[in-house]
Protein backbone atom coordinates (compact mmCIF):
# COMPACT_ATOMS: atom_id res chain seq x y z
CA UNK A 1 0.00 0.00 0.00
CA UNK A 2 1.01 3.53 -0.65
CA UNK A 3 1.93 5.84 2.67
CA UNK A 4 2.42 9.29 2.31
CA UNK A 5 4.68 10.92 4.72
CA UNK A 6 3.79 14.67 5.47
CA UNK A 7 3.66 16.99 7.95
CA UNK A 8 1.21 19.80 8.65
CA UNK A 9 0.82 22.93 6.66
CA UNK A 10 3.57 21.97 4.31
CA UNK A 11 3.20 21.20 0.46
CA UNK A 12 2.96 17.88 1.44
CA UNK A 13 -0.70 18.45 1.82
CA UNK A 14 -0.54 18.58 -2.43
CA UNK A 15 0.59 15.19 -2.85
CA UNK A 16 -2.01 13.59 0.04
CA UNK A 17 -5.04 15.81 -2.07
CA UNK A 18 -4.04 13.78 -5.77
CA UNK A 19 -3.69 10.83 -3.86
CA UNK A 20 -7.73 11.42 -2.59
CA UNK A 21 -8.97 12.98 -5.75
CA UNK A 22 -6.93 9.24 -7.62
CA UNK A 23 -8.89 7.09 -5.23
CA UNK A 24 -5.92 5.38 -3.94
CA UNK A 25 -5.81 3.07 -1.46
CA UNK A 26 -2.88 4.92 0.94
CA UNK A 27 -2.12 5.12 4.78
CA UNK A 28 0.04 8.32 5.93
CA UNK A 29 2.58 9.21 8.39
CA UNK A 30 2.35 12.56 10.40
CA UNK A 31 5.72 14.06 10.80
CA UNK A 32 6.05 16.85 13.93
CA UNK A 33 8.57 19.54 12.52
CA UNK A 34 8.28 21.08 15.80
CA UNK A 35 9.82 17.85 17.09
CA UNK A 36 12.18 17.63 13.88
CA UNK A 37 10.95 14.60 13.22
CA UNK A 38 12.42 15.26 9.35
CA UNK A 39 16.18 14.89 10.97
CA UNK A 40 15.77 12.07 12.95
CA UNK A 41 17.42 9.25 11.44
CA UNK A 42 14.32 6.53 11.27
CA UNK A 43 13.33 9.25 8.94
CA UNK A 44 16.28 10.16 7.03
CA UNK A 45 17.00 6.13 6.24
CA UNK A 46 13.04 6.90 4.20
CA UNK A 47 14.25 10.55 3.28
CA UNK A 48 17.97 11.58 3.35
CA UNK A 49 16.81 15.31 2.12
CA UNK A 50 14.84 15.53 5.43
CA UNK A 51 11.73 17.25 3.67
CA UNK A 52 8.31 15.73 3.29
CA UNK A 53 6.32 14.54 0.82
CA UNK A 54 7.68 11.39 0.91
CA UNK A 55 5.81 8.64 -0.66
CA UNK A 56 6.39 4.56 0.12
CA UNK A 57 5.64 2.33 -3.03
CA UNK A 58 5.62 -1.06 -3.19
CA UNK A 59 8.90 -0.11 -5.75
CA UNK A 60 10.55 2.09 -3.43
CA UNK A 61 10.57 5.39 -2.05
CA UNK A 62 9.24 8.80 -4.00
CA UNK A 63 10.26 12.31 -3.29
CA UNK A 64 9.59 15.74 -4.61
CA UNK A 65 5.82 16.87 -5.27
CA UNK A 66 5.98 17.46 -8.96
CA UNK A 67 7.66 13.93 -9.11
CA UNK A 68 4.89 12.40 -6.99
CA UNK A 69 2.15 14.09 -8.31
CA UNK A 70 2.75 12.78 -12.05
CA UNK A 71 3.56 9.61 -10.36
CA UNK A 72 0.01 9.55 -9.10
CA UNK A 73 -1.88 10.77 -12.23
CA UNK A 74 0.25 7.35 -13.80
CA UNK A 75 -0.88 5.08 -11.29
CA UNK A 76 -4.46 5.85 -11.60
CA UNK A 77 -4.80 6.65 -15.41
CA UNK A 78 -9.00 6.19 -14.31
CA UNK A 79 -8.88 9.58 -12.23
CA UNK A 80 -7.91 11.61 -14.98
CA UNK A 81 -5.48 13.93 -13.17
CA UNK A 82 -3.04 14.68 -16.28
CA UNK A 83 -3.11 14.17 -19.93
CA UNK A 84 -1.42 11.46 -20.31
CA UNK A 85 -1.41 10.47 -23.85
CA UNK A 86 -0.49 13.88 -24.84
CA UNK A 87 3.26 14.90 -24.33
CA UNK A 88 2.55 18.50 -25.04
CA UNK A 89 -0.40 18.90 -22.89
CA UNK A 90 1.81 16.79 -20.02
CA UNK A 91 4.47 19.36 -20.11
CA UNK A 92 2.66 21.76 -19.74
CA UNK A 93 1.49 20.68 -16.29
CA UNK A 94 4.43 19.66 -15.56
CA UNK A 95 5.93 23.15 -16.51
CA UNK A 96 3.12 25.00 -14.25
CA UNK A 97 4.33 22.30 -11.31
CA UNK A 98 7.91 22.75 -11.81
CA UNK A 99 7.51 26.55 -11.76
CA UNK A 100 5.65 26.51 -8.05
CA UNK A 101 8.05 24.03 -6.94
CA UNK A 102 11.50 26.11 -7.92
CA UNK A 103 10.39 29.67 -7.87
CA UNK A 104 6.62 29.87 -5.75
CA UNK A 105 7.61 27.76 -3.19
CA UNK A 106 11.47 28.98 -2.68
CA UNK A 107 10.25 32.32 -2.79
CA UNK A 108 7.86 31.59 0.18
CA UNK A 109 10.67 29.61 1.86
CA UNK A 110 12.49 32.75 2.07
CA UNK A 111 10.42 34.15 5.18
CA UNK A 112 10.72 30.67 7.76
CA UNK A 113 13.77 28.70 6.14
CA UNK A 114 16.29 31.91 5.14
CA UNK A 115 18.84 29.23 6.99
CA UNK A 116 19.40 27.19 4.06
CA UNK A 117 20.72 30.38 2.03
CA UNK A 118 23.01 32.10 4.41
CA UNK A 119 24.24 32.11 8.11
CA UNK A 120 21.50 31.71 10.38
CA UNK A 121 23.24 33.86 12.81
CA UNK A 122 23.10 36.29 10.13
CA UNK A 123 20.17 37.89 11.47
CA UNK A 124 20.07 40.93 9.30
CA UNK A 125 20.21 38.56 6.20
CA UNK A 126 17.14 36.57 7.53
CA UNK A 127 15.74 40.06 7.71
CA UNK A 128 16.16 41.00 4.51
CA UNK A 129 15.31 38.14 3.20
CA UNK A 130 11.70 37.94 5.49
CA UNK A 131 11.49 41.68 4.16
CA UNK A 132 11.39 40.65 0.59
CA UNK A 133 8.99 37.37 0.75
CA UNK A 134 5.64 39.76 -0.09
CA UNK A 135 7.04 41.26 -2.64
CA UNK A 136 8.53 38.47 -4.33
CA UNK A 137 5.49 35.63 -3.75
CA UNK A 138 3.15 38.54 -4.66
CA UNK A 139 4.78 38.59 -8.49
CA UNK A 140 4.67 35.07 -8.55
CA UNK A 141 0.71 35.16 -8.43
CA UNK A 142 0.56 37.91 -10.33
CA UNK A 143 2.32 35.80 -13.57
CA UNK A 144 0.01 33.04 -12.22
CA UNK A 145 -3.12 35.02 -12.39
CA UNK A 146 -2.25 37.02 -15.72
CA UNK A 147 -0.64 34.46 -17.89
CA UNK A 148 -0.98 30.70 -16.51
CA UNK A 149 -4.36 30.51 -15.61
CA UNK A 150 -6.16 29.24 -17.06
CA UNK A 151 -10.10 28.72 -15.75
CA UNK A 152 -11.86 27.10 -14.35
CA UNK A 153 -9.32 24.96 -13.71
CA UNK A 154 -5.31 25.96 -13.83
CA UNK A 155 -4.93 23.97 -17.25
CA UNK A 156 -8.57 24.30 -18.76
CA UNK A 157 -12.04 22.41 -18.23
CA UNK A 158 -9.99 19.38 -17.09
CA UNK A 159 -9.01 19.55 -13.38
CA UNK A 160 -5.68 18.07 -13.20
CA UNK A 161 -2.31 17.31 -10.31
CA UNK A 162 -2.02 21.14 -10.79
CA UNK A 163 -4.80 22.18 -9.07
CA UNK A 164 -3.76 20.96 -5.56
CA UNK A 165 -0.80 22.08 -5.50
CA UNK A 166 -1.71 25.46 -6.82
CA UNK A 167 -4.16 25.13 -4.00
CA UNK A 168 -1.57 24.39 -1.16
CA UNK A 169 0.46 27.27 -2.06
CA UNK A 170 -2.42 30.12 -2.90
CA UNK A 171 -3.24 28.97 1.29
CA UNK A 172 0.07 30.92 2.07
CA UNK A 173 -0.68 34.14 0.95
CA UNK A 174 -1.79 35.50 4.21
CA UNK A 175 1.02 34.24 6.08
CA UNK A 176 3.22 35.76 3.18
CA UNK A 177 2.13 39.04 3.29
CA UNK A 178 0.39 38.98 0.37
CA UNK A 179 -3.57 39.94 -0.16
CA UNK A 180 -5.57 37.23 -2.20
CA UNK A 181 -7.63 39.93 -3.41
CA UNK A 182 -5.41 41.27 -6.44
CA UNK A 183 -5.68 37.59 -7.77
CA UNK A 184 -9.16 37.08 -8.81
CA UNK A 185 -9.12 33.76 -10.30
CA UNK A 186 -6.55 32.11 -8.11
CA UNK A 187 -8.89 33.17 -4.77
CA UNK A 188 -12.01 32.09 -6.25
CA UNK A 189 -10.21 28.67 -7.66
CA UNK A 190 -9.06 28.26 -3.91
CA UNK A 191 -12.76 28.88 -2.73
CA UNK A 192 -14.52 26.07 -4.92
CA UNK A 193 -11.00 23.59 -4.28
CA UNK A 194 -11.89 24.19 -0.42
CA UNK A 195 -15.03 22.52 -0.70
CA UNK A 196 -14.45 18.95 -2.66
CA UNK A 197 -14.37 16.47 -0.89
CA UNK A 198 -10.53 14.94 -1.53
CA UNK A 199 -9.95 18.41 -0.09
CA UNK A 200 -11.34 18.69 2.67
CA UNK A 201 -10.79 14.89 3.76
CA UNK A 202 -6.99 15.35 3.37
CA UNK A 203 -7.45 18.54 5.50
CA UNK A 204 -9.35 16.86 7.96
CA UNK A 205 -6.58 14.17 8.61
CA UNK A 206 -3.44 16.35 8.31
CA UNK A 207 -5.47 19.25 10.80
CA UNK A 208 -7.80 17.08 12.66
CA UNK B 1 10.32 22.42 -36.00
CA UNK B 2 11.64 22.59 -32.67
CA UNK B 3 13.23 26.14 -31.85
CA UNK B 4 15.35 26.12 -28.32
CA UNK B 5 15.47 29.95 -26.73
CA UNK B 6 18.79 29.60 -25.02
CA UNK B 7 21.48 31.85 -23.17
CA UNK B 8 25.18 30.63 -22.80
CA UNK B 9 26.24 29.08 -19.71
CA UNK B 10 22.73 28.55 -18.04
CA UNK B 11 20.58 25.69 -17.44
CA UNK B 12 19.68 25.74 -20.80
CA UNK B 13 22.46 23.66 -21.68
CA UNK B 14 20.47 20.67 -20.50
CA UNK B 15 17.70 20.64 -22.73
CA UNK B 16 20.17 21.22 -25.70
CA UNK B 17 22.14 18.73 -25.12
CA UNK B 18 18.74 16.24 -24.49
CA UNK B 19 17.34 17.25 -27.89
CA UNK B 20 20.93 16.28 -29.69
CA UNK B 21 20.75 13.10 -28.14
CA UNK B 22 17.35 12.48 -28.90
CA UNK B 23 18.21 12.99 -32.72
CA UNK B 24 15.59 16.10 -32.77
CA UNK B 25 14.87 18.61 -36.29
CA UNK B 26 15.41 21.38 -34.18
CA UNK B 27 16.90 24.85 -34.36
CA UNK B 28 18.41 27.43 -31.59
CA UNK B 29 18.13 31.34 -30.75
CA UNK B 30 20.58 32.57 -28.59
CA UNK B 31 19.62 35.12 -26.15
CA UNK B 32 22.53 37.38 -24.75
CA UNK B 33 22.07 37.94 -20.95
CA UNK B 34 24.57 40.82 -21.07
CA UNK B 35 21.90 42.65 -23.37
CA UNK B 36 19.26 41.87 -21.38
CA UNK B 37 17.52 40.03 -24.31
CA UNK B 38 15.03 37.99 -21.86
CA UNK B 39 13.53 41.19 -20.14
CA UNK B 40 12.96 42.25 -24.01
CA UNK B 41 9.32 42.90 -24.92
CA UNK B 42 9.55 40.17 -28.00
CA UNK B 43 11.46 37.07 -25.13
CA UNK B 44 8.16 38.06 -23.20
CA UNK B 45 5.55 37.35 -25.20
CA UNK B 46 7.27 34.06 -25.56
CA UNK B 47 8.26 33.52 -22.45
CA UNK B 48 6.80 35.81 -19.74
CA UNK B 49 8.78 34.18 -16.95
CA UNK B 50 12.36 36.33 -18.74
CA UNK B 51 14.32 33.42 -18.12
CA UNK B 52 15.20 29.99 -20.55
CA UNK B 53 14.87 27.57 -21.56
CA UNK B 54 11.82 28.02 -23.73
CA UNK B 55 11.07 25.50 -26.39
CA UNK B 56 8.86 26.29 -29.26
CA UNK B 57 6.57 23.52 -30.70
CA UNK B 58 4.36 23.47 -32.98
CA UNK B 59 1.78 23.11 -30.48
CA UNK B 60 3.38 26.06 -28.10
CA UNK B 61 5.45 27.18 -25.89
CA UNK B 62 7.50 25.02 -22.91
CA UNK B 63 9.25 26.04 -20.20
CA UNK B 64 11.23 25.09 -17.10
CA UNK B 65 14.02 22.65 -17.74
CA UNK B 66 11.98 19.17 -15.96
CA UNK B 67 9.03 19.82 -18.02
CA UNK B 68 11.03 20.26 -21.19
CA UNK B 69 13.08 16.89 -20.51
CA UNK B 70 10.43 14.70 -19.99
CA UNK B 71 8.72 16.30 -23.28
CA UNK B 72 11.98 15.55 -25.22
CA UNK B 73 11.86 11.87 -23.39
CA UNK B 74 8.43 11.81 -24.59
CA UNK B 75 8.61 12.89 -27.87
CA UNK B 76 11.49 11.08 -29.45
CA UNK B 77 10.74 7.22 -27.39
CA UNK B 78 13.05 5.44 -29.65
CA UNK B 79 15.96 7.57 -28.11
CA UNK B 80 14.98 5.42 -24.81
CA UNK B 81 16.01 9.11 -22.67
CA UNK B 82 13.75 7.74 -20.09
CA UNK B 83 12.00 5.22 -18.54
CA UNK B 84 8.57 5.78 -20.24
CA UNK B 85 6.67 2.59 -19.30
CA UNK B 86 7.29 1.79 -15.98
CA UNK B 87 5.47 5.20 -13.86
CA UNK B 88 7.71 4.60 -10.42
CA UNK B 89 11.09 4.55 -12.60
CA UNK B 90 9.88 7.91 -14.74
CA UNK B 91 8.97 9.31 -11.12
CA UNK B 92 12.28 8.20 -9.96
CA UNK B 93 13.93 10.45 -13.08
CA UNK B 94 11.44 12.81 -12.45
CA UNK B 95 12.42 13.28 -8.72
CA UNK B 96 15.84 13.47 -9.54
CA UNK B 97 15.76 16.47 -12.23
CA UNK B 98 12.89 18.43 -9.82
CA UNK B 99 16.06 18.53 -6.76
CA UNK B 100 18.04 19.93 -9.41
CA UNK B 101 15.74 22.89 -10.34
CA UNK B 102 14.36 23.47 -7.12
CA UNK B 103 17.43 22.81 -4.67
CA UNK B 104 20.55 22.66 -6.25
CA UNK B 105 20.03 25.33 -8.96
CA UNK B 106 17.96 27.33 -6.79
CA UNK B 107 21.24 26.76 -3.89
CA UNK B 108 23.52 28.45 -6.84
CA UNK B 109 21.48 31.50 -8.02
CA UNK B 110 22.47 32.87 -4.45
CA UNK B 111 25.80 33.63 -5.60
CA UNK B 112 24.85 36.06 -9.15
CA UNK B 113 20.69 36.57 -8.46
CA UNK B 114 20.28 36.91 -4.97
CA UNK B 115 18.28 39.98 -5.56
CA UNK B 116 15.34 37.88 -6.59
CA UNK B 117 14.92 37.15 -2.65
CA UNK B 118 16.65 40.36 -1.53
CA UNK B 119 16.54 43.90 -2.04
CA UNK B 120 19.34 44.48 -4.59
CA UNK B 121 20.58 47.65 -3.08
CA UNK B 122 21.19 45.86 0.54
CA UNK B 123 24.74 44.75 -0.54
CA UNK B 124 25.51 43.09 2.69
CA UNK B 125 22.59 40.77 2.52
CA UNK B 126 23.44 39.94 -1.40
CA UNK B 127 27.01 39.55 0.47
CA UNK B 128 25.71 36.62 3.37
CA UNK B 129 24.12 34.74 0.55
CA UNK B 130 27.35 34.43 -1.83
CA UNK B 131 29.29 33.74 1.45
CA UNK B 132 26.74 30.61 2.26
CA UNK B 133 26.69 29.48 -1.91
CA UNK B 134 29.92 27.31 -1.38
CA UNK B 135 28.43 25.17 1.87
CA UNK B 136 25.09 25.27 0.29
CA UNK B 137 25.78 24.09 -3.08
CA UNK B 138 28.31 21.11 -1.66
CA UNK B 139 26.12 19.88 0.63
CA UNK B 140 23.93 19.67 -2.43
CA UNK B 141 26.33 17.68 -4.42
CA UNK B 142 27.87 15.56 -0.79
CA UNK B 143 24.10 14.03 -1.07
CA UNK B 144 24.00 13.10 -5.08
CA UNK B 145 27.07 11.73 -4.68
CA UNK B 146 26.27 9.77 -1.76
CA UNK B 147 22.63 8.94 -2.00
CA UNK B 148 21.23 9.67 -5.29
CA UNK B 149 23.59 8.53 -8.15
CA UNK B 150 23.77 5.16 -9.38
CA UNK B 151 26.39 4.89 -11.49
CA UNK B 152 27.62 4.19 -14.52
CA UNK B 153 24.76 7.13 -15.37
CA UNK B 154 22.34 8.75 -12.69
CA UNK B 155 20.16 6.19 -12.37
CA UNK B 156 22.01 3.44 -13.64
CA UNK B 157 23.08 1.50 -16.49
CA UNK B 158 20.71 3.57 -18.75
CA UNK B 159 21.34 7.11 -19.44
CA UNK B 160 18.77 9.32 -18.96
CA UNK B 161 17.83 13.15 -18.90
CA UNK B 162 19.15 13.02 -15.98
CA UNK B 163 22.29 12.73 -17.15
CA UNK B 164 22.52 16.39 -19.52
CA UNK B 165 21.11 18.08 -16.33
CA UNK B 166 23.59 16.87 -13.76
CA UNK B 167 26.25 18.07 -16.31
CA UNK B 168 24.86 21.42 -16.34
CA UNK B 169 24.55 21.83 -12.63
CA UNK B 170 27.96 20.41 -11.96
CA UNK B 171 30.05 22.22 -14.57
CA UNK B 172 29.42 25.25 -12.16
CA UNK B 173 30.95 23.64 -9.10
CA UNK B 174 34.36 25.55 -9.57
CA UNK B 175 32.44 28.82 -10.15
CA UNK B 176 30.52 28.04 -6.89
CA UNK B 177 33.47 27.67 -4.76
CA UNK B 178 33.09 23.86 -4.53
CA UNK B 179 35.68 21.36 -5.06
CA UNK B 180 34.76 18.66 -7.75
CA UNK B 181 37.53 16.77 -6.07
CA UNK B 182 35.37 15.54 -3.46
CA UNK B 183 32.71 13.83 -5.00
CA UNK B 184 34.72 11.72 -7.78
CA UNK B 185 31.48 9.70 -8.88
CA UNK B 186 29.94 13.32 -10.04
CA UNK B 187 33.28 13.86 -11.71
CA UNK B 188 33.92 11.36 -13.28
CA UNK B 189 30.23 11.68 -14.90
CA UNK B 190 31.17 14.67 -15.73
CA UNK B 191 34.17 13.94 -17.75
CA UNK B 192 32.62 11.24 -19.43
CA UNK B 193 29.45 13.62 -20.52
CA UNK B 194 32.06 16.01 -21.70
CA UNK B 195 32.87 13.21 -24.29
CA UNK B 196 30.17 12.63 -25.84
CA UNK B 197 29.07 13.76 -29.34
CA UNK B 198 25.72 14.94 -28.18
CA UNK B 199 27.48 17.91 -25.32
CA UNK B 200 30.47 18.50 -27.89
CA UNK B 201 27.96 19.70 -29.88
CA UNK B 202 25.52 21.11 -28.42
CA UNK B 203 28.51 23.08 -26.18
CA UNK B 204 30.14 24.33 -29.61
CA UNK B 205 27.64 25.95 -30.68
CA UNK B 206 26.88 27.32 -27.19
CA UNK B 207 30.17 28.54 -26.97
CA UNK B 208 31.59 29.15 -30.27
Amino acid sequence: MLKLFYAANTCALASHIALQEAGADYETVRLDFRANDQRKPEYLAINPKGRVPALATDKGILTETPAILAFVAQSFPKARLAPLDDAFAFARVQAFNSYLCSTVHVAHAHRMRGSRWVDAADAAAIAAMQKKVPQSVGECFELIEREMFVGPWVMGEAYTICDPYLFTLASWLELDGVDPARFPKVRDHRQRMSERPAVKKALAEELG
